[in-house]
């Protein structure tokens, strides 16, 4: 179907109006699919985030507006508990919905699934930063009408977001009835008993304020137990005939704007809904002052005008996608969807202030809205490159949380700080203590996320602020948590690792090696700023502990079978019995105890495997290339986490179709729905995970030296791939080909230069100057690694380049 | 304070009225622990129990009257929820409350917290099965009166429970009036927040009949989700002046007789109040077949009179004393205690049907009534040998259950069968699966008990019709849960043994020894029976597999340290912080949590011991005394389960005084409340176990091999000791001095004869012919075994014989 543009104004970008590589599109046929459309139409600005639900609110899977940070608390029980179970849990609760414009025809209302759809289409554009709706409508009682929307949420404007919608009668006049509303308290569905999905509270907000003036009204709400007021105002700018008659309606849960007349064939109704707003605890802005915030920003967007603030969409994203975007010249759909992942990433965080990013962004309510070890684990790996004030800012989130992580370590009896494994607000929010308290992990990830941004930013500010302390922090958990046994090493015991499928394991590889980096990574970081360190209590002696402690970290090695194991006694586990599993089994954790799973050679996602991504230098090639082979045959993928460090790995140790294919996998994630859960959300990590797929798997980068280095090997069915890397405030362009690699500054002045290496030899890149080598052919691999039954990843890299 | 009989009937027992090794006597002193009272004295027959609560119902901890398997079950939600996680959970609930007799003195109602009490005293009689009370007490109005009542729940008749109540002007006359009520749904006090109280549930019973005849009366009630119906009959016999007035009032929960009238100086109204109590399913006899049920056995009790009834009760007891009792000649408040733990014993269970034993019996609602291993674990080892009808009972409702069990192992994809860990009616309910679910080694206990009770008894029919079937069925369970490994050993990974302060271990020591007896257990039995076999499906092939994996069991022992690991890994694991762990941090588990209990050497309860003592011949005698020093060092019982254990292994290895004063822990549990959850109910496996302790440790009692065997040393704080086993239907009696152990057979009739060891010498006892032997003297064992600091147990071996 063609796009139609707006009627009085002309497309955004006629000219790539045909390129679908920009583009997402959904149309009637998804219907059936709604919640999950509203995940992939989901707009945001790191600040606040709309789901992508249609104006008229009907069909829904689950609306949502979400603000960063905003969320209740809720009590948990157990039906037995134990010490230092957590019993309050943060679940993100929606601010006053402001998308809702309702539409009757002769006092009929507009639902897409009655009447006659004569042509439906919306699209996400991935440079304009807009999600456009149009659609052509008959009522069953006859009458045509013509809807159109666009939508954006303002990056350069936190606080805005902005619906311009028309309607126009196509065939004859009719009588029309539009509600433009704010709606606070709307009902969520409840899915509950899906562990994955959100918890929902009824009326999760209490009125405070609501005034209304002209066609304008303003809400403000607060939460109980979290305190936190949220206010919310909507501008509205109306262009209607003259017989249509304008009502205002406001109430503790609604504010309503209602337009009605006749409107004669031919002739349009256009409505511009201004929305603004903002968030506080409740001892801070009072409901009043907090009102004329958002009164005041939703009034200065309108003045601004709709235009303005779409050229200045464009733009930020315009400046954005110079670093981030990737051309991949293989599978058109692949190249759109890493768009996709990336326009998703980018939006999800912002560079100023102290916000992170949930597992879901704010797409969703998937996790309660939680964060996770995703967002250091999968997300800021990617931003740290391609938007790295977006990862100093989640990174600052962190450190701003750590006296919560530091009051945690001492409920839990440790030392240091220990981070939460779920959370919005700061405290621990995990209900199921193996695979959550237990995944100790999650503060080496912090660690390992400190140490990569000042790595590849060279932001010693940054770094004597915040990183150090958390560095600090984290490095104290592991001294004081393990312990040096009779062998000398130093164990870390009782703990889970990235795998969900086996839990309170000892000396889990991915564990003990983000550990020693921490270590490390402290004691580095101490020496460079001593000034900082001695504020924090840190001495000399301490920093020798940990180093020796790292030193002797214990990495479990199987002798006989020449593999790495997962964790301490792995590899003598007993073997899952794939032959008797069937497809409806998956994923496991649905048909399978944890008494079956954790005692068994299963790995729902990349753990060993995701221990040689992040610590590549802890292993050599030979044992990549077993440890590859014997955990691919070994690893369902039940984890959206797990696609991408198994294509990097299967890259690196050359079995680059496989590789291919595992990339598609984490990409096509949401696209696709592979795991049938996007309607909670998107799932960041796998997006992010793809742009390290392309960039860690087929441009061979690491980051684990003071140097980048870039192993590049493409498949067969990828002509190019070209990306970029934000490194120390230059730009790095790489463009691979199946015969050779160019590094190049395009931005650079002259005299700006870079070094790096390229399969081993070290280069120099200068502003311009390009370096460029040829590829090395690929060894032979040797045949593929077995997946499991039916548990191989779509074979996408046979098909033609 | 001097025990008055009642007025009108002689004492019941005159002639032990000052014999307090019978007798546990309470007074005011303990109405801040009425709670623990209330558990002490509370009454049972197997099938009705009564807590100890004042007749008047005021003060009180918590009401109950409970019927072995009346339950009702409730929804339990999870923060975080996984496969096969029970969604229902069972949770005993009391039936109407038939021991209500309120009085009102000069309306002023009866309440020994006001007024002024001259006297007060409740006392349980250990050989009548009754508990009195003698009460005289001055109203805040100057009005004196003495309140005396018997109480006994019938042991010959299950369904009988009589309260036997007088009042008595003493110095003037009085205003007087009574309410004899049986009230159903009766609010019973929420202790939420401690993980081993009860979930209380608000009226769980709906009443479906409710009917009066005369002074008579008699309530029908159902339960909403486990479908079970309850009837009560109260029948009263009346002794009071013509003056009194008697109306009757009833209502849906509640029957109420009321006397009114004037008492004068030196009268008494007597009101002897005669129960009856049956349950069934819902879909089994009708609410008015049920109501004539119980009426009926409530009249034919009176029409048996109370005189009868006492003196019933008293022959059952004398004849379960004859065996039961254990003459201990030390201190005479540890032969009380034995005595105690004994009659709570002997009154949990009954033989007749097929009712198991709750982990608090029918004494209170800890642990929602659940049923635990404690059963197979600690109870019916005694039982076996005191009341092997009991223990028969008890595992015929195991194999009743045994359809749920395989449900349950379907659910959970794994072979044969798995019983739940924690139950009412036989579906599992833990809700905290690491130590509840993965706690399989109480399949093992199971079938432990089946074997020591055919072993015991030769009770071949049991074993045929249901003993068999729960040891194939635990064998299969075995057999396909554990895996041979690379060393060609059989290991079981991934449960959880009896220490509580581990979890998902691989090869428990205690789990793999019990599952290898099971296994053997089996085989042995299927060979005895092939053709009960062949009907459950068992073969020749099946049969070697067990074979097979019984002799592969793996058993890890740390050969630097000569002492076996509770599980794989245990003694590399971080010790426990001794040092910095203070008093107040006890019980570990109130404010440690799991993350550091399970990664350390800190050990909650016997757990290697535990098999040490279960299976003796798995270990040398070194091997014993290292382990007893070991893990003595390491255990902090934070469990009642483990002080038996402990002081079974301490006598065997030769450290007397501290087995001494591990059994006098174990016997104590309750009536000193040394755990502070007395009132919940009582610890049956400790009081169990107290036995077990004197047996198995002093008396050296082995029953793992064909014939009983007999390695008895006593402490010098021990006189005498003599107790007796049922052997294959023969009372075989033991008396230990410091000199001389002394076998017989009292009851026997000419030609009886069985054999037994004594310190590896085979002994011949026949019917007439005692055996008596030297006590050889007792090894120096060494110093004795450090315990963690301020753990050991009181020391009470030291005191004057």
């Amino acid at each position: 179907m063609q796009r139609t543009p707006t009627a009085d104004r002309p497309p955004i970008r006629p000219e790539v109006d045909s390129d679908e590589r920009w583009r997402i599109r959904r149309t009637a046929d998804d219907f059936d699919r709604i919640a999950e459309t509203e995940s992939i139409f989901a707009l945001s600005n790191g600040w606040v985030g709309w789901r992508g639900t249609l104006d008229e609110g009907v069909p829904c899977g689950m609306p949502g507006t979400y603000l960063n940070g905003f969320h209740e608390r809720r009590e948990v029980s157990y039906p037995e508990g134990g010490y230092a179970f957590p019993l309050l849990s943060d679940t993100v609760v929606s601010a006053p919905n402001a998308c809702l414009v309702r539409l009757w025809v002769d006092d009929e209302p507009l639902d897409v699934r009655t009447g006659t759809l004569r042509a439906h289409e919306r699209v996400l554009d991935l440079r304009a930063g807009v999600v456009e709706r149009y659609t052509d409508w008959v009522s069953q009682g006859g009458r045509a009408v013509r809807i159109r929307s666009t939508r954006l949420v303002s990056l350069p404007h936190r606080r805005v977001g902005v619906v311009d919608w028309s309607v126009e009668a196509l065939d004859e006049s009719v009588e029309i009835r539009i509600s433009s509303d704010l709606l606070a308290n709307e009902r969520v569905p409840d899915r509950a008993g899906d562990p994955r999905a959100a918890s929902v509270i009824d009326d999760p907000l209490t009125a405070e304020r609501q005034r209304s003036a002209g066609t304008d009204g303003v809400l403000v709400h607060r939460t109980d137990r979290s305190a936190q007021r949220v206010a919310v105002a909507v501008a509205h700018h109306v262009d209607a005939p003259d017989e249509v008659a304008t009502t205002v309606d406001c109430s503790p849960d609604r504010f309503r704007l209602t337009l009605t007349g006749t409107l004669p064939a031919g002739r349009r109704i256009a409505l511009t809904k201004f929305a603004a707003y903002d968030c506080a605890p409740v001892d801070g802005a009072g409901p009043d002052a907090l009102a004329d915030e958002v009164v005041a920003a939703a009034d200065a967007a309108r003045a601004e005008g709709f235009d303005a603030l779409l050229a200045g969409q464009r733009e930020a994203l315009d400046a954005a996608w110079l670093t981030a975007d990737v051309e991949l010249d293989s599978d058109v759909e692949l190249q759109q969807a890493i768009r996709f992942g990336l326009f998703h990433l980018l939006q999800a965080g912002r560079p100023d202030g102290d916000r992170t990013i949930p597992a879901k962004g704010l797409t969703g309510n998937g996790y309660d809205g939680h964060v996770l070890w995703d967002t250091e684990g999968y997300v800021l790996p990617v931003l740290t490159y391609v938007a790295p004030g977006v990862a100093r800012s989640a990174l600052r989130w962190r450190h701003h949380h750590l006296p919560q992580a530091r009051d945690r370590a001492a409920e839990l009896r440790l030392t240091g700080a220990t981070f939460p494994w779920r959370t919005i607000g700061g405290e621990e929010c995990s209900g199921y203590w193996p695979a959550g308290t237990a995944g100790l992990h999650v503060n080496a990830d912090i660690a390992d996320a400190v140490l990569r941004y000042v790595g590849a930013t060279g932001d010693e500010e940054f770094l004597a602020e915040a990183g150090l302390e958390l560095l600090v922090e984290t490095a104290r958990l592991w001294h004081g948590f393990g312990h040096v046994a009779d062998d000398g090493a130093f164990h870390i015991q009782g703990v889970t690792g990235p795998d969900e499928y086996a839990a309170l394991v000892d000396d889990n590889v991915f564990t003990n090696l983000m550990a020693r980096r921490n270590l490390r990574g402290a004691a580095d970081a101490v020496e460079r700023l001593p000034e900082v360190a001695a504020r924090l209590g840190v001495d000399p002696a301490e920093v020798a502990g940990w180093r020796a402690a790292a030193d002797a970290v214990f990495v479990p090695y199987d002798d006989k079978r020449g593999v790495h194991e997962q964790a301490a006694g792995f590899t003598g586990q007993a073997e899952w019995d794939f032959a008797n599993t069937s497809e409806d089994d998956y994923p496991l954790l649905l048909h399978f105890p944890y008494l079956e799973l954790y005692r068994k050679q299963v790995v729902k996602q990349a753990d060993l495997v995701l221990a040689m991504q992040r610590c590549p230098g802890e292993f050599t090639a030979e044992q990549k290339a077993r440890n590859v082979a014997y955990y691919e045959a070994r690893t369902v993928r039940d984890s959206s986490l797990s696609a991408s460090p198994q294509a990097v790995l299967a890259a690196e140790v050359g079995h680059l179709d496989l590789a291919y294919d595992l990339f598609a996998e984490s990409v096509m994630q949401d696209l696709a729905d592979l795991g049938d859960k996007t309607g909670d959300g998107l799932h960041l990590a796998s997006l992010g995970g793809a742009w390290l797929a392309l960039v860690q798997g087929f441009g061979g980068m690491r980051d684990d030296r003071e140097l980048l280095s870039f192993d590049p090997r493409l498949p067969a069915c990828i002509d190019r791939l070209a990306f970029n890397l934000r490194w120390h405030g230059h730009r790095l362009r790489v463009t691979l080909t199946g015969a050779e690699a160019r590094y190049e500054l395009p931005d650079a002045d002259g005299g700006t230069a870079i070094e790096l290496w390229h399969h081993g030899e070290r280069l120099r890149v200068a502003a311009g100057e390009p370096a460029v080598r040829p590829m090395p052919p690929v060894p032979d691999a040797g045949p593929e690694p077995s997946c499991p039954p039916g548990r191989r990843p779509t074979r996408r890299s046979a098909g033609e380049r």
